[in-house]
């Protein structure tokens, strides 16, 4: 990836807070059949892993054997960004349109798992993590489904574990304008919904 | 891609659609430092083909040759989907959480441009679309800026084009529930912002 040093994420905290936030991971491999991309909701374990699961229909855990390199790409809010936002602009008029974006770029080596335990700690982690993020106390729990529902709903799926070779991670937020034109691209980012990539702009102003 | 009969999607407007309202592509290719992503904004050129442009210092032209496959993922809103969203769920409880999203995989080759003109006519149209949206008549145009600063500015970046060999979309949508757990779904993706993927939840309801 093109990452110029004002634009590389260097805080552990902000990568781990985008995969938390933006979990759904494009996981790409070059396989036997070409570039392969499966979009799947993972999560962090530690800062060694990702773990998550696929359905047993979806072909990934037969066309990439174990220790297969993949790359999990997260993304969060992104952009265009108008000459028009920098106030600047009347002055000199030397400035052109960009895009605002923040990525995470996770290198790794993939692992299949059909073992019964793995598989239900998997489920049971990403299932009390979003429950709680969006139902509190009231999340729904595996327990809640009928045993043998549940049984074949594990049957159809597979775990699988990325050992984390490598990360990159941009943030594109405007870093090289001067306070007066980061602080418009602000206010459109807040007026447009994009509040998380707004907030994370604030939060470097106050640095 | 995993990719049910029910989740396809095969409508070409559906996918000229999310190209054209999420236009930051993930480009991904293999090469000999392994895979490559950048995210870079590109349109359509009818259904032949997807332009866009990268900066000069941007490795991509380099490692890359003319002629190189590549992914160019489009990714549209997504979100959770709890069981607890399912009305259904309280007769059976056989449910278990999944995720939403709307995603288009564009496989192509790709080649680069450094002429002048071509550069030139990949930037305005660029501009004049994302302008044309966002500020409409009082929108900023090349013109607008010095010539010797845009000179400059286009002297530092390199047009692309990628010529499609496929596209694979998928509309992973609740198209396998029931009519008032799907309503249930659309309602929480309003009540979060997720208003894209609600309304095509919605025209899908209508057909």
């Amino acid at each position: 990836m093109y990452l110029p040093d004002h634009f590389r994420e260097t805080d552990p905290a902000e990568v781990a807070g985008l995969i938390a936030a933006f979990p759904l991971a494009a996981i790409v491999a070059q396989t036997d059949q070409g570039l392969v991309a499966n979009h799947i909701p993972v999560m962090a374990e530690g800062e060694t892993a990702l773990i998550g699961h696929v359905a047993l229909n979806n072909d990934m855990h037969r066309i990439m054997s174990d220790g297969t390199p993949v790359l999990a790409i997260f993304r969060g809010q992104d952009g265009y960004v108008s000459p028009n936002l920098y106030p600047t602009k009347a002055a000199h008029h030397r400035h052109v349109p960009t895009w605002n974006y923040q990525v995470v770029h996770v290198a790794g080596r993939i692992s299949f798992q059909h073992d019964d335990k793995v598989k239900r700690a998997v489920v049971g982690r990403l299932t009390r993590d979003h429950e709680r993020a969006m139902n509190g106390d009231a999340g729904w729990r595996m327990a809640d489904a009928p045993r043998d529902y549940m049984d074949g709903m594990l049957a159809a799926i597979v775990a699988f574990r990325i050992d984390i070779t490598g990360i990159t991670a941009k943030a594109k937020l405007s870093q090289n304008r001067e306070a007066v034109d980061h602080a418009g691209v602000v206010g459109s980012f807040e007026a447009r919904g994009l509040d998380a990539m707004a907030a994370r702009m604030r939060r470097d102003s106050a640095d």
